[in-house]
């Protein structure tokens, strides 16, 4: 069976059990902080979550995951058939992952636990995520879909991408991010509220006391 | 037939130009410095670079452009047929994509352009290089290649962020950022001195003047 290594706090650990959920595949969950210990470093080389278990060995990063289970697993297809519009999907991806993502992640010690980032950092961050949700406006589709008339990987990347990059936004510099696009928040409203979503935030509720504690207890 | 579209000194641009001359793929090339402009971002939804031209429209992010052409393209392929395998190499690209290539990059403004970066920035890159070239001394296997015994994508990958990333450790932290790991100095020399590679680094050199000035008419 396959194995899902990472914590539910997580927002990329939470993309992949929601496509597992979605292709309706079944999984074991297996608690994992990552971290830098060797024992960490042996499931995963750069210290990170979430790590997919399989027969043949670890297989690690978000996206490669994601594309794994497409190319191994039945279930419902989370990409596009032809190529140019697998493309467009994937290029979806990476847009929110680099472009939104990434600059939100380098707040979130500040915005969710307490701790202090350089005003360098955040300004970057800052016009970056302006940046970001440009790109977004004008690759996505919103119809209703991120990428179109279905739910695809780039739905997974953007309703656990945008809910943290908008508390970055409007905690540390009091900006909603996503003014001016009202289709990419009732989409992200309507993908939390999926039912196997529903189900991941439940999850990621009951975990977030210890994980909390754990953040204060390394402080 | 294929248009590439970007400029020959980005190292992303030179990872997909490389990939279409070792697969023996016809393309032209299309002078496009990106940028934030109406035009440039109906090319590229971030105006990024590069991006492929194709009958359907464009196709842009490096990644997706990469497994774009594995997937339609005739010539020798750079991803193991093997899931298992395609997904080890995958990761190896998203790893020096994200924790090398990317940390380098927020400092190539004082790195190579005569920029100042803020001290908080370079000290977070210095400390992410740092812990991204340890990944890729746990995941690499440099047997020759980075991934194994053939050429793939992920050689692509270290090959035009390598580079630039012990550029800067080296300008910015008196640090040799390849200290340690012989194997991966050795097989970055053998990479750039494949012909199709020294094709590339003789455009990129051809085309650097012209992009020092742009810069320094930009400050």
């Amino acid at each position: 069976m396959l194995k899902l290594y990472g914590f539910s706090v997580s927002n990329y650990y939470n993309m992949v059990k929601l496509a597992l959920l979605e292709k309706g595949l079944p999984f074991e969950e297996v608690p994992f902080y990552a971290g830098q210990t060797p024992e960490a470093l042996a499931v995963s080389p750069r210290g990170k979550v979430p790590v997919l278990g399989v027969k043949q060995g670890f297989i690690n990063e978000t996206s490669v995951i994601l594309e794994y289970l497409e190319q191994t697993q039945e279930g419902p297809s989370l990409l596009p058939a032809d190529p140019f519009q697998r493309a467009q999907v994937l290029a979806l991806c990476r847009e929110i992952e680099l472009y939104i993502e990434l600059p939100a992640r380098a707040c979130y010690g500040e915005a969710f636990f307490g701790m202090t980032v350089p005003e360098a950092i955040k300004e970057k961050s800052r016009a970056e995520l302006l940046l970001g949700v440009g790109s977004l406006s004008r690759h996505g589709k919103f119809a209703p879909y991120v990428a179109g008339e279905s739910f695809t990987l780039a739905d997974l990347y953007f309703m656990y991408s945008l809910n943290l990059a908008c508390g970055v936004t409007e905690k540390l510099f009091g900006l909603d991010l996503l003014d001016g696009l009202p289709q990419a928040k009732a989409l992200l409203e309507k993908l939390h509220a999926m039912p196997n979503a529903q189900k991941v935030a439940a999850d990621r509720d009951a975990a977030m006391p210890a994980f909390m504690a754990m953040i204060a207890a390394k402080k």
